[in-house]
């Protein structure tokens, strides 16, 4: 633990849901599916849960396992010279039930197919 | 055009691509499945290209339509009681090439799958 | 009225609060203070009220003028030459009461100033 | 190091700028200002530098320390009997050089000074 967190003792959550979209800056080009893919492999490579989509990833699992994660995704692309990486991470914590990312959309799904009955 | 806007005259962008996440605050529960499915309801009486996931609400058109539909989505549950609402939006326009949703996607698979080859 | 929202008949809030991180795409270097400055400058004309931080700007006013404005950004940076643009936008509406920027700041600040009393 | 990431060995940034915005879910009002006042005061006791403003509080630090205080930050308010927390985080670091959150708004402001010159 640092110098800057002595004074406090307070455990993260066992579990959340983070989307994060990752976004490199300075690169010679607008594109950046290269980085993506790169951070694709490493969250394959890190056995943790997770789906990409159009606007970003999101990984389930522990607050500390799943913001190291992103953050290795940070010095990964660093490592491959992007100097700097901004990301905007949405992250989720509950304790009055286990959620996971397939239930959340199962239980809007549930409510818009009895529209049709 | 208000008051406030007197001095800037510049076009908004023809098209965009927004993912939106929608939290309704001071409900009675921590669920917020019903007021996500009214949002999806909203979104396909647009007409505007929608994809829903477990983070948010991806959502493509000119960058007029998409904010103005966000808001009414904000207007929809306020006048359902909701009195306060927060989204947080990423919305990208790029001005090189048309880009889908789905083109950003197929392009990092693409990279992926060459992995394998 | 486009095409694509002639099914839906629904105002946009009167007034909202929007904080935005707005990032060029592919620029030559990783410094983005020129493009944040344009963007400022933009701000000032608009006479929308407004305040920047380190991490964003946060702007009031009516939901339409507030993402014009937003979206006005975009336009004048791709008029400069950006390609691409990616902005991160925390929009909170309510109908329970008016709030300014500067209240909320000062709710909180009253309740910790409570504390050393 | 937990199972699910066993073959990822890479460190995360020493230093990053992160800004955050929680919102408590489920609350018996859609005031907040009680939840941010308990985030402050854990700030406080944290020793890392950071800064309110009115749409989050930015905060920096390593990656580690800073991610892991934003998640005793959701910790907190679970005990307190909040059962759903989202946050919006922007984290950005970079290797080309130092810069705190002054940094940023002078940079900026350096410019905008010019303007009158």
């Amino acid at each position: 633990m640092s110098q800057g967190q002595e004074h406090v003792n307070l455990e993260t959550p066992p579990k959340c849901t983070a989307d994060f979209c990752l976004i490199p800056l300075g690169t010679p080009t607008a594109s950046v599916s290269a980085e993506i893919a790169e951070v694709q492999r490493l969250m394959k490579r890190s056995g943790l849960k997770y789906s990409m989509h159009s606007a970003g990833t999101t990984v389930e699992g522990s607050w500390d396992d799943v913001m190291r994660l992103i953050g290795q995704a940070h010095t990964l692309l660093h490592q491959k010279g992007i100097v700097r990486i901004q990301s905007d991470i949405r992250v989720g914590s509950r304790t009055d039930k286990e959620q996971t990312m397939e239930d959340k959309v199962a239980a809007v799904e549930k409510l818009l197919a009895a529209d049709k009955a």
